[in-house]
């Protein structure tokens, strides 16, 4: 057992590392090559087999390469450009080495002396971004979080506290009063789960109409705001979202801006997909209005091709940021703090926290901001290119034109009736294929034919090409499907 | 720009991810040369300087093993034996090479279709960890989590829910409802975190009495469950800890899974430090009663030797973990479902989600439960030998005998007035001077003489020479303190 229990630090660190690291390399391109696409093809059962006896097989040394091996043949591996389906990106070579740093060395972000370094880093990164949403970095906070959902869930939670009182924290919610989040129809789904969590409850979120691309109708918004006064409702929250998950629609940010200043509610701007456009010259002017939210979500695993998770959470005015403020006397004692050692305790609503900053830190100065712009604006001419293809395609149908870099549409089925089956099916016959793995949403409202096949181009490597192959696999799949529901 | 830009997945991943880890290896190797100890030494504003130096020159290729370098030196080396404050563990080099895998492949687990092999592997992991607490594993459930303060937050929030009734979900807190929370004194500030974020309020947790050991007294518990009877408050939940952050005390779990029965409320057990020693067959009787609680936290980047995050969240019974259901039509419609697509969206506060099980999976695999078993006694045996180290020297003054990993003590000072100054004192001169990273903290209660040094032994290979070092040094820093303290 002697080299098995050998540590990444120290200085012997980087050499107990090496083999096992060559052993985990060989074992992804080993599980790649048996994989031969962006899925391994079978039904879920027969991958979940394959986990099971690998799990019950493995055992010493070796079993460090075989599990990497049934890692990589069991993934859906978003390097591949027929793997398009998520907000998933493929990430950067140079991210995933500078997160191996973080996980050698294992800081941990509750207290300074887990982690001086990443500390400072993490606070120069946020002012950085800061600047970059449009926030006055001198007057700005903020937090690496696990993803939009957290970040989400802490803007409403300080919404939450400022509106409502900071008495909320100290004896829950007061009674009587009756909270409104208005978000638009095609908002996150996080947003109703952090009310839920919040004790807000989920039914405090009010869906604001949307128009065909999925942007909130500042009418509608009017309206809601207008509801919640006869109904004696605090309006707590706007929520805008720049970037939707699945058009990518971006909610017009000065009008929403401009009605939640009016009634004195909280906005949080959701730009966890979005955000990547501020590196890019072309796209930033969409998000204009953002550095006027009081909290804004960022996602780099998302257009930022970091590994998950690099959140980020970012307030406009740092004294609004006091909900998680505590002391842990084991953690921030008073006296530390005065003799200058700072803590970010309470910036998260994690305790041991991972330096997720230094991979993006690392990114940013390896390919420089427009870098990052260019692998943007890469992707959004890809699905600018898809749409196109789509167009092209009597088979199929093109909901609207691309915002940043998805692409919703559907086959066309011969009855209408089973367009929705058909186009579910088709994407579970792509998936069983191993042929591709294509996105699958429902646009908002009630009843059928609401089904849509969507792509997310993510790879900035994938060319026209790959993705003229990719709609034909959607268009063959389609044609395949559809000749056997009619006959079933 | 061309190589920077490329890609850690596919086929291809491997061979761009070589001669970055290399530079990242090379980087970490000399990082921790440089840093030659536990902590660089300097005030934080020097190591605040050299990093903001670092990334403002460091751009390019290169920047990638200078950023890395100075993350090493600029890091507290868990793997340094005398880096010994936190529950902050040095990692397993098996560990950290197979989280490398995750960052290279990027699986997200919140739909199937992003991690196909990962879902499989986290719940096969899940049901071996359930029956390793003493759960029915085909009754359990459970999830991985950004560690313990997110596991409570979880159990918390199934307990509001269960106990106050689903509705809250839907519509926020009802209102004329007292919730109480009953945790001991020395429980993780995470509780009260957890009921203000859940809009319970922190003052929905009442502190139940300790004793010196700082275990929960049963007696203390069963008047704070009366006085809510009296108070018509409604007892939602229990927390007990076993292994609290300071002293590792475990409270007495059979007699409070009795008083939380007898009282309806459930039963969270925050096993986030103690759960290790469920490994050790030595240990292990320690957590006897575990097995009867409703929900449980275990973290394995404690006792576990898992670089950061790998929580754990577990739940006895599947059908109380509801509370989290939701139907994303993006992620887990239910035609998917239906065709034996498994989701676990239902199951983590988060959407994206790293795959955390796989490197704790592949660790078990190398090492086996015993191997990790003997690294927890080891860890033990450290902190006895360190204990009675302590007794040996006149300087030092023991709080109580070790009951994991930890080490509670104090400096005597000349002047017992100043003795909480002093030993703040000399631990940030050890921090300053780079030669030791120990903790502080204080003991429940109010008024002086509170503040205890802390050892936090997790450094498996740490042998009684380097305790006793490390021993001396704090001796030393506290003769400098009080000389000093005394002239000024």
């Amino acid at each position: 057992m002697t080299g098995a229990v050998e540590l990444s630090g120290g200085t012997a660190g980087p050499d107990a590392l090496r083999p096992l690291i060559a052993e985990v390399l060989a074992g992804l391109a080993a599980g790649a090559a048996r994989r031969a696409g962006p899925i391994a093809p079978g039904e879920p059962d027969e991958i979940a087999a394959a986990v099971r006896g690998a799990l019950a097989e493995a055992r010493g040394p070796s079993a460090l390469g075989r599990l990497a091996e049934l890692l990589a043949y069991g993934a859906a591996d978003p390097a591949d450009p027929h793997c398009a389906a998520h907000l998933h990106c493929p990430p950067l070579a140079v991210a995933v080495a500078a997160d191996l740093a973080v996980s050698a060395l294992n800081p941990s972000q509750d207290s300074w002396d887990q982690a001086p370094a990443a500390t400072v880093l993490e606070r120069e990164l946020l002012a950085e971004l800061a600047e970059t949403v449009g926030f006055d970095p001198d007057r700005a906070a903020g937090v690496l979080t696990s993803g939009g959902t957290e970040s989400n869930l802490m803007g409403l939670m300080l919404a939450r506290d400022q509106r409502l009182g900071r008495e909320v924290e100290l004896n829950g919610l007061p009674s009587g009063v009756r909270p409104r989040i208005l978000a638009s129809e095609a908002a996150h789904f996080s947003v109703q789960r952090a009310a839920a969590l919040l004790g807000l409850g989920e039914r405090a979120v009010r869906a604001v109409r949307v128009d065909r691309h999925l942007r909130m109708e500042p009418d509608a918004l009017a309206e809601a705001f207008a509801e919640a006064g006869w109904e004696g409702a605090t309006p707590v929250a706007v929520v805008a979202t720049a970037g939707t998950t699945d058009t990518g629609a971006i909610d017009p940010l000065p009008a929403v801006a401009d009605l939640a200043a009016r009634h004195g509610a909280w906005l949080h701007v959701d730009a966890a997909y979005g955000g990547g456009a501020l590196f890019s010259e072309r796209l930033a002017p969409l998000l204009t209005g953002i550095e006027r939210a009081d909290s804004v979500s960022l996602d780099w695993h998302k257009l930022g091709w970091q590994p998950a998770a690099a959140g980020v959470f970012l307030v406009r005015e740092d004294h609004t940021y006091a909900s998680l403020a505590r002391r842990a006397v084991y953690l921030n004692p008073a006296d530390d703090e005065q003799a200058g050692y700072p803590s970010l305790l309470g910036r998260s609503l994690r305790t041991t926290r991972r330096p997720d900053a230094f991979k993006l830190a690392a990114t940013l100065r390896v390919l420089g901001r427009d870098g990052l712009g260019e692998l943007v604006d890469r992707c959004h001419h890809s699905a600018l290119r898809a749409a196109e293809l789509v167009r092209e395609k009597p088979e199929l149908e093109l909901h609207c034109d691309p915002v940043l870099t998805t692409v919703v549409f559907r086959y066309r089925s011969a009855d209408p009736a089973r367009a929705d089956h058909v186009n579910a099916e088709l994407r579970r016959l792509l998936l069983r294929t191993g042929r591709a793995v294509v996105g699958r949403t429902e646009l908002p409202g009630h009843g059928p034919g609401r089904v849509r096949l969507k792509l997310t181009l993510l790879n900035p490597h994938t060319t026209e090409a790959q993705l003229a192959a990719l709609l034909r696999a959607v268009v063959e799949a389609g044609r395949a499907t559809e000749g056997r529901t009619a006959e079933g």
